[in-house]
């Protein structure tokens, strides 16, 4: 007969094998009382990476970091009460943007709840919709039953969690007292009868029938004036193949950059990346208007583009989702097609007519290659410029770097002046729900397995995280950070609010009047304070063992006014362009 | 015809003027953009203090110490997608603790919801069952009817807030584009045809009837061993009451560090303070049985008396709440009595016949004066020591201040060593959930209302909210913090994983090894690291005009040892004394 704590042990490390044997490797843990059992048989386990991070917030933006860039499941694991409420904003944005989280919360036992036990809350859905599956689990037991259970709900756990559209799934824990696992049997991860795993889950994709796709072939070659619009996307072997289905269709290609088009060692002819200055022109927007759009991943974030898009209602448009999901804000779709997106370009290729150059293409690429050269005087401003930093950084990051990116601006600005280039260059931001939290943390988590990183954030949205930088401090995770400081929320100076000063600064300017050097040094990094263009290349440009904050300070209001007057610019040449 | 604006401006103007007639007068902000014409109308009003935080985490903790302070709800303001989520922790701290909020969330109007619109999340019951009461606003519109629908649910969201038990509620507004609200007429918060409010909300008390309390008062007249045990109270008027009862009855009070009773100017000699310590003891366990056990509060925080009830769970207890919960979280109640706590003393204390000194009373008094002088020599440890401080700040602290404590490890010492006292000290936690989250930012709120206010707090706490201190920059808010540092997680050293090395530093004890004073000095602070005892004590009582951070170093071993040191003298006295 076993007693609790074998039985504790043995449904707990058949949970903790199974979890590695569907192949998560990394789990973040929050240290805790409640948790105690789960946390010290996953530090046993030779093949699981245990991650400790306190703040339950950053852990879980840690966690996603490193889901999206390998995107394989990752798990977390908190004890009951507030902590388990800390992990809601990462797994909101894990939700929205389809990356694969584990979510393992402790909790009491059931006489404990909702009897006014201390860290007792209720946990059960305690994530609402945001997770794609909750699990409350069975109370520790070892029978057969009981452990089959624990090892097929683990299965479908993970597989769920890795199912397009990927995304969290939460499993929640009573745990009883007394909570320390027996660890002396050093075969408690053994499987007893079955290899590999205790089962696994093959999941298929959405793909259409042939003669679905034939009918999409004839429909497609109708038509001369097309355009392929890719917003974000992380699929493996989606950039080959859309590219591939372009040429034969000869449409340009609207990358968004997230949608890893803009670099890459791939054909960049067809690559329109500018598009978010010049559809700011009327006479673009009339006259680029497309017979038929053809729309991959989630929606871009060029504003422009948008209005071009809603403008053009019209038009017939087909969005692409092989997560089945209903990305379109503007409900301007008129043929919503749910297929993996690399099969229904491959598919495709294969079997539509190749068509012949168009005065349309042209016209797209001669917009994209005047407003390319309207940019460049950025190069030339001597001053520090917000704008300006991501044209260097496109010019001067090496092969094989990754860039991350906040929201608010430097997500626009990377839209704006980082071009095409011919390096393999990865982009990541945080655009499920886009908020300015936990920034610092996903970066941090890509930067585990993505080298090396640089991560570009404005002032508040490095504030809002700044405790993530704890990993960084104790995991030694080498990564540039370069910190746009213009003391405040600077997107809102292109708001409407702009126009009205009284409470402007109060409410929305929000100065925080913060040296971040002190945090910095506190969390062991290396700060320097940019002080011109030569000393923010040489600053990029050198190698770091540690977390390395470079700060550029910049002025809100001759931020605007810059990108203003470059726009301008740009707008008078396309008018000219086409017009003429 | 009204338009989009005005008509906007109206229905937000509406609801900000009911708000304030309503009785709130803080609401918190957090920057964003779709909350801006709700956040552009609050800074109009002339009678409502507008706080602004950009962390919402930090944020809604704050606004929860306001509303702590005061018992008076406290509005919070976000814009919609993840900035939402971050109000998760400090909502189910308010919800468990029954403290009043006003959750405001703007959201997308309806149709860019599910249509993977940015910063746009499902935020239908975002809060699950965290919140009284949700309610999912109609879109803005002026007409008579929209417009007292938004007056009548202003009133009713403040109203259930407050409600016993209080606790916070949730209002979603979708708002559609443009979002500036139309300012330039005064007289937006007028309202029309009625004086003071649209409506106002009256809500009676718990109480029994006259004949119950008769029999209620007949049983408690036949008990001659009884206890009152006070757990967590906010309630004005309670403490008089509960004495007035006691010295009816003749009963101890066992009272926890946060029922309010142990300072104050009312009556000590009912009071007993030290049974955390000498509960530990067996003979004290047995000898000190009660017959009758009448509870009040949540549960109180010591182990020790959670143990000594369990062990007597045959004998009579009532536990009285005024807020209709079920705070047992051992099931030994007998009576639940729903009834409003002061009202219930005062009722009782008027028709109960007054008892007589027993030796039952005599025992529990002995053992806790007892007990305070074996708890003595904790003031002659020259080391810097856990203990000691809260020793030292029950004697040093001024009258008026309140102290705040940490969960973890401070509560647990201020319940040990921190003595009845005749000054008025008003004793704060976060009770609710008993997280380590949030805490700076709850303390730094309470501390807009309650001054001096000190904050006494382990190094993982104060790390988990180290961006609260933005609020202490920005509002000049002057506080005390005394930084417990040992350098990891002290409570664990006195849980059963201890008694197992390997991983313990790793998943439990967990350092930072992060010298705070240079956040400290990044938020503009003063800081010192307390080097001996009068050292601490001037820097304790030296006033201060912006915040304060005193780091006390302590060693994680020594302090278990220091205390089960202790705990065993007073245990060898107790002992003798019940056996003599």
């Amino acid at each position: 007969m076993m007693n609790h704590q074998e039985s504790l042990t043995q449904y707990i490390a058949s949970f903790v094998s199974e979890l590695v044997k569907n192949g998560v490797e990394d789990v973040v843990v929050s240290p805790g009382s409640r948790s105690t059992p789960m946390a010290m048989v996953m530090a046993e386990h030779p093949e699981l990476r245990v991650h400790i991070h306190v703040d339950e917030r950053s852990a879980a933006f840690f966690a996603l970091g490193m889901a999206k860039a390998t995107t394989n499941p990752v798990a977390i694991l908190c004890t009951s009460g507030t902590a388990a409420a800390n992990y809601y904003p990462a797994i909101v944005e894990a939700f929205y943007s389809r990356v694969p989280l584990i979510v393992l919360t402790a909790d009491r036992p059931h006489e404990l709840r909702d009897v006014g036990a201390p860290q007792a809350i209720d946990q059960i859905h305690l994530y609402g919709k945001n997770v794609k599956w909750f699990i409350e689990m069975a109370p520790p037991d070892h029978s057969d039953g009981v452990i089959r259970y624990v090892r097929s709900a683990c299965t479908r756990a993970v597989s769920t969690a890795k199912k397009s559209p990927a995304g969290p799934v939460h499993l929640n824990f009573p745990f009883r007292e007394p909570l320390i696992p027996q660890l002396d049997n050093p075969n408690i991860f053994a499987l007893s009868n079955r290899k590999e795993a205790y089962m696994k889950i093959e999941s298929g994709h959405m793909t259409l029938k042939a003669e679905e796709f034939n009918q999409m072939a004839h429909v497609l070659s109708s038509y001369e004036k097309g355009i392929i619009v890719c917003g974000p996307m992380e699929e493996e072997g989606f950039s080959k193949a859309v590219i591939g289905l372009a040429k034969k269709l000869n449409f340009p290609i609207i990358a968004d950059p997230l949608s890893q088009l803009r670099s890459g060692y791939h054909s960049h002819s067809l690559i329109i990346d500018t598009y978010d200055s010049f559809l700011k022109n009327e006479d673009a927007k009339e006259q680029l208007k497309p017979e038929i759009i053809i729309r991959f991943g989630a929606m871009p974030v060029s504003k422009p583009l948008l209005q071009f898009l809603k403008l053009h209602q019209d038009v017939r448009q087909l969005v692409i989702d092989g997560g089945s999901g209903f990305r379109d804000p503007a409900l301007l779709s008129t043929d919503m097609i749910y297929c993996q997106e690399t099969l229904f370009c491959e598919s495709l290729a294969a079997i539509v007519e190749e068509k012949e150059d168009s005065r349309f293409l042209k016209q797209w690429k001669d917009c994209n290659d005047l407003t390319k050269a309207k940019l460049k005087p950025i190069q030339h401003i001597e001053e520090l410029s917000e704008g300006k930093i991501f044209a260097q950084l496109a010019e001067l990051l090496p092969d094989g770097a990754t860039v991350f990116v906040g929201n608010s601006m430097p997500i626009r600005d990377l839209d704006t002046f980082f071009h095409n280039n011919e390096k393999s260059i990865k982009v990541m931001a945080n655009r499920g729900a886009n908020g300015i939290d936990g920034v610092v943390s996903t970066a941090l988590g890509a930067a585990m397995h993505s080298q090396p990183l640089y991560l570009i954030i404005g002032d508040l949205t490095f504030f809002h995280d700044l405790n993530g930088l704890i990993a960084a401090k104790l995991y030694h995770i080498p990564i540039h950070i370069i910190v746009i400081n213009n003391n405040g929320g600077g997107i809102f100076s292109f708001l409407p609010q702009a126009e009205h000063p009284k409470n402007f600064e109060m409410l929305f300017g929000t100065p925080l009047d913060i040296d971040f050097s002190h945090s910095v040094k506190m969390f062991g990094g290396h700060y320097e304070l940019i002080t011109d263009w030569q000393h923010f290349s040489s600053a990029l440009l050198s190698e770091t063992d540690t977390f390395k904050v470079l700060e550029v300070t910049t002025n809100r209001d001759k931020n605007v006014k810059e990108h203003r007057d470059l726009w301008d610019s740009v707008s008078q040449e396309i008018s000219r362009l086409l017009k003429g």
